[in-house]
């Protein structure tokens, strides 16, 4: 008789966002056995593959000891591109708390392996640490919080750096949720100059890069990791509109110009640091906004 | 008729602890106007020069508002050399998220130059970063916060890294107090071999190390500095005991190697970075320790 070679098991944090969802099914599709990890204020009910995090140590505790992950996938996080002053304790609480109370929980049971996600914002002007904007400082936070368990506690981590993904079923209010917005409305949409390069990667691909990293990471042992997840060509906002359009018979119309470019906007995408490994980007970005435009144009008639 | 100059204006967090209360004396002696920011459960009562933090962004905001500061000077902490996992709520309350809220207000206000405390341990095995524990850590985690600030806001930002402080008035449960009460009750002291290496830096020494450092901030721009206030003596903890017993008869009697060293021991205190420019320390080991001998002794009569 042949033994079966045991399941993985991973743990997995924002398993109910737009990343995590991809991932989530990218996972199962590769045999693991995943459960999530999810605040209490989320709509699902907690059952065997889901756990539920109220804000306590011992809730991360109980959910590490019950699944008993071989890796932790931690994609939670609350994204704010510019911040207001009551949202300070917000994002210590999801971007640095939450993350610190799992290395804690994980690493005193034993479980060494992590793949976190976080921004290419964190490397504004390509530097190996600048900030864009608070948000990614929170980021570089948690990762600092790591680096202790990485030496004092043999943790393996992979840090991966995310920058504009994409995917038919995207529903976040960002760039194609607006021009979508402005098309179906039939009114224009003001923009700054369109000059700045953005990096578009697909979810699917995404999703195949946090794959990849945990697989990588089961095979290391302690250490620390830092690699993108990009697509090889940077577009321009313009190029990116124009090829949306030119799906949409030239809708919406857009105002180029008519705003300025933000304080500290992105005009180039971070070449830092590099990207990982062993995967690469396999949907172009031209059939990535294909996909969602005609996505988009399929959910007309039922709205 | 000519016009007095301005007072300077400081905000001081940590004013109630050890270091603090020296720096407080210091900026007052340089003729500084300093106001305390202090917590709700500190045991002093609020006053004009003394501003409550409550925990939420409005109360640091008052205070801000209120005093008008040139300078912060940021010294509030929860030390831990060790810790346990319920530990990791008050390490990010104290060490995280008062000093974001801090950075958040002042600059908000126009306050653009902050002075803190920060840890040798930030720099374990003399990396640029490598935390010794999750104290270090938290520590370098909000210099991380801190600089967004610096990048998006122009603060101008001096961390100053400390080693080991000692005074007369020190009753801070460490070395010198475990060996005065170990003579005291004429018991022995179980230690380590005691040949790893401690920077002692007399605490009004690291006061006018401070103080200088605001004097740079005062007139400086947006930016980052960081320095080492230390001394330039690392003495082993063998010679630094032995120089505490010949100032007490011999006493108290060591057990060397009775203990093991402990795990992530520093056996040599960090190198970087730099020593801040324009201070030295003036209180050689020696005479810090005799100073401090002399005081216990003195209190035996009192007890």
């Amino acid at each position: 008789m042949r033994m079966t070679e045991p399941t993985t098991r991973i743990l997995l944090t924002g398993g109910t966002g737009f990343i995590g969802g991809h991932l989530l099914r990218a996972m199962t599709t590769a045999g693991w056995h995943v459960s999530l990890l999810v605040r209490r204020t989320s709509d699902r009910a907690p059952s065997d593959a889901q756990h539920i995090y109220d804000g306590t140590h011992d809730s991360i505790r109980r959910s590490i000891e019950s699944c008993r992950p071989d890796c932790v996938v931690h994609l939670a996080s609350l994204f704010l591109s510019e911040h207001m002053p009551q949202d300070l304790g917000p994002l210590i609480d999801t971007n640095i708390a939450l993350g610190l109370q799992l290395l804690e929980a994980m690493t005193g049971a034993g479980v060494k392996r992590l793949v976190t996600a976080a921004t290419s914002w964190q490397h504004f002007h390509g530097a190996a640490y600048e900030p864009m904007n608070l948000y990614a400082a929170t980021k570089q936070a948690f990762e600092d919080l790591a680096r202790y368990y990485v030496h004092a506690r043999g943790l393996a981590a992979w840090h991966l750096r995310l920058y504009d993904t994409l995917g038919a079923d995207d529903t976040r209010r960002k760039l194609f949720w607006l021009l979508n917005d402005a098309r179906r409305r039939n009114t224009s949409l003001k923009m700054s100059p369109g000059e700045q390069r953005l990096n578009l990667l697909h979810v699917d691909d995404a999703a195949a890069g946090f794959v990849h990293a945990v697989r990588q990471a089961l095979a290391a042992s302690a250490g620390e990791w830092l690699y993108a997840l990009r697509h090889p060509e940077n577009w321009t906002l313009r190029q990116i509109v124009g090829e949306y359009q030119s799906c949409m018979d030239g809708l919406p119309h857009v105002e180029w110009g008519a705003r300025p470019y933000r304080d500290r906007e992105v005009m180039m995408p971070s070449a830092t640091p590099d990207t990982l490994p062993g995967w690469q980007a396999t949907i172009g970005v031209r059939e990535a906004i294909t996909q969602l435009a005609q996505a988009q144009r399929a959910a007309d008639g039922g709205q």
